[in-house]
């Protein structure tokens, strides 16, 4: 087994969120302008120089600073699978870049001394930012090694792309979600899954015996991780070889429908749901349902397992442009334009949340008063705002009061959102108030 | 070693050419309905059945009838660079399908019996064509796996877009054709290339102990492939890890410049010196000097080695209708609409073609009278007709007299053009004559 995890205790980063780590006493890391991947120049020259090359069979591509140049360049670490746009021509996003933001200013949680959005963007290791107001960009900005015409790891923002096609499956009368998991994947009966709701996968209340915490060499993280890697496996490696085969293996823990429990093989299960029922495979999904509507500039990719299972979990990589197009579109209620390509039964739904009871379970000290619904976190905060979130600093935050969509992309050296959100969740508010203080 | 080939035995397919294998005797393979990827459901379903997955870590992806399926799915198999179109809108392409392409007949080498240009898609188990007249299309076909907002792998069609690359950078002067190649790349210095001019390289001059030699597991085309695999290395393999690893070690084998040898690596060097002139990889120079500009619709991607070079020899991808857009830019000598693309003297470079002398030593039977300029094959027949090769029939043909371009996309079981020449060759100059026909 030592071989398996050689070369993939550092892919789980990619492929998986710890969230539900602690925050930590932060060690000493290159900052944002000292770790610019393009100033240290990874990955230039012919052939690049033999410290500044990011490899994928070792796992170095995920270490920090070689992170923040692999964020924006996963397909040339891995395969991948398309999310095609079509080839039609894009719809163009107006920009009005015309307000103040670098300069609005908010306390971080734990702080005194306020500091500007601009200040921020370091503070997070943002790799690209684009706000949105009125529907039209009020703000874009790129850093290190991502451009407007390169893609970005999204992480966990993947689940809330998975949770929003699954939820508009449901209200295509596809998929019913009081209808047991092992309904529509009788190979997840004797699973942890095979007695849970759909709905409880889409919560994630289900109870499962699943470890993310990645100190422990036995978590079961591990052993996803292990299954889904694309590399060839070692010979003596006799465990799951790809992502449906692992998942059958997930172990009861508790009592579903009672505590949020953040894991990522929530998403892949309903991943798979959403494939066996739709008979296709989730970008092909994502491609038709949205992609090809939405008037995208660019394909979308996802990261996929040895057999060609796109990571359903957190391996979608897109356009900064087109994260905002997406958010944009969650905010409209799924109209764009005049087409209404979500449901806006299916935001509703997204809207509404998931139990306040069971998301305070979740160890979310950060975030008191949210819920989880449809992979979505809900702040129920008196903007009804609600977010994507993925590890490094990913978001797609949605504020329906100020009509305000931000996207970032970001490549903090520590993974946890818990350490981003005291630099992002103030600031997200700060800018909100901004914008609807000048209308 | 052993372990080397194991998983790369296959890939060579898709990282080398090898056309200079004489035609052989068909085995019995599925014909191209019976192979159909789409109809025998490879890669379908979640899983896929266990008989119809494509798998790189073994090799089977490369595998016909599994081929079929891959060479249009090549990033689901492997890491990937892309070939940025940027994000602008593309520029339209004109149909006017109203020729009777489909019924034009003649008659295939060492046949008698005349077939139609449709029969002949069939026997060459052609995925995709297109053919270009007077700069519109007046025919366009898909057939299994590939679909028109899908890529194909281009084979060594990509050595013509490097030699296209490499003589624009010559008529812009950061190229010298008369230097030796040790003169841009160093590292060249005691290799076969180290007294090899530039030019001989572009031509495929050079005088290479290199065989590509499929059936001879010591032919060095075996380690080149193994070196340029991305996956990870077997613990007890001392070769060279990248393509700039393996290059130095071409040993020289007769006198450059006195006959045309087919050989891979030439392409290689010749992307490293692009790569070096300019201090990009040679995706970006793609992106930079002609799909940024040429109003395609979708990105193309290059494989790449395990350091992220992209495969200058055999590993581009891209869609069949850009593949068009491109052969439509070589016939109008460079010009796209008003813009000046490649420059005209780069065109007459290719089209003046190289060394029939040389040529006729290189062990072509079937392409008598033709010659090899900057990585083009030029028929020299009374058309002036040049076009782009690839294996399992990837094809772009430019017929300046008929003002018409064909490209084709193909998943032959058989690698070499010799199999695929006998119904191509003529059903091009059947078409070309039947276009000047009806105007």
């Amino acid at each position: 087994m030592k071989q398996v995890y050689s070369y993939s205790q550092l892919f789980f980063c990619l492929i998986l969120c710890w969230n539900n780590l602690k925050a930590q006493e932060k060690p000493k890391y290159l900052d944002a302008e000292q770790s610019d991947p393009v100033k240290m120049g990874w990955m230039v020259g012919s052939p690049p120089q033999a410290d500044r090359i990011a490899r994928f069979d070792d796992g170095s591509f995920f270490q920090f600073p070689a992170l923040r140049w692999s964020v924006a360049h996963m397909r040339q670490l891995m395969p991948t699978i398309n999310v095609s746009r079509g080839l039609g021509n894009s719809v163009a996003l107006i920009t009005n870049d015309t307000k103040k933001i670098d300069d609005v200013k908010f306390v971080s949680l734990g702080e005194t001394k306020p500091i500007t959005w601009k200040e921020s963007l370091q503070k997070v290791y943002a790799d690209g930012v684009i706000v949105m107001h009125h529907g039209k960009i009020v703000y874009e900005k790129y850093f290190g090694a991502l451009t407007p015409d390169g893609q970005h790891g999204a992480m966990s923002v993947t689940k809330s792309f998975t949770g929003t096609l699954g939820i508009m499956l449901v209200k295509e009368g596809l998929i019913d979600t009081t209808k047991l998991v092992s309904h529509y994947i009788p190979e997840l009966k004797n699973s942890a899954f095979g007695d849970a709701t759909v709905r409880q996968v889409m919560d994630m209340t289900t109870a499962l015996q699943f470890s993310e915490d990645y100190a422990d060499p036995n978590a079961e993280i591990w052993k996803f991780s292990a299954a889904g890697n694309p590399l060839p496996k070692p010979k003596d490696y006799d465990g799951p070889k790809t992502y449906y085969e692992y998942l059958p293996t997930v172990k009861k823990n508790g009592v579903h429908g009672e505590a949020f429990g953040y894991k990522t093989v929530n998403s892949d299960v309903l991943g798979w749901i959403i494939a066996r029922v739709t008979g296709k495979t989730i970008n092909e999904v994502l491609s038709e349902k949205i992609w090809r509507k939405l008037g995208v500039e660019q394909d979308a990719y996802y990261s996929v397992d040895a057999v060609g299972t796109p990571f359903a979990g957190g391996g979608l990589n897109l356009g900064l442009r087109d994260m905002a197009r997406f958010g944009q579109l969650i905010l409209n209620n799924g109209k764009s334009g005049t087409q209404q390509i979500i449901p806006k039964a299916a935001i509703d739904d997204i809207r509404k949340g998931g139990s306040k009871k069971a998301f305070a379970k979740g160890g979310y000290p950060l975030l008191k008063g949210w819920s989880y619904r449809d992979m979505w976190w809900i702040t129920n905060n008196d903007h009804g705002a609600f977010c994507a979130r993925g590890v490094h600093g990913q978001v797609v935050y949605v504020d329906p009061k100020a009509d305000m969509v931000i996207v970032r992309f970001a490549s903090n050296p520590l993974a946890s959102n818990a350490v981003n959100d005291p630099y992002s969740l103030p600031a997200y508010d700060a800018v909100a108030k901004y914008l609807l203080t000048i209308k």
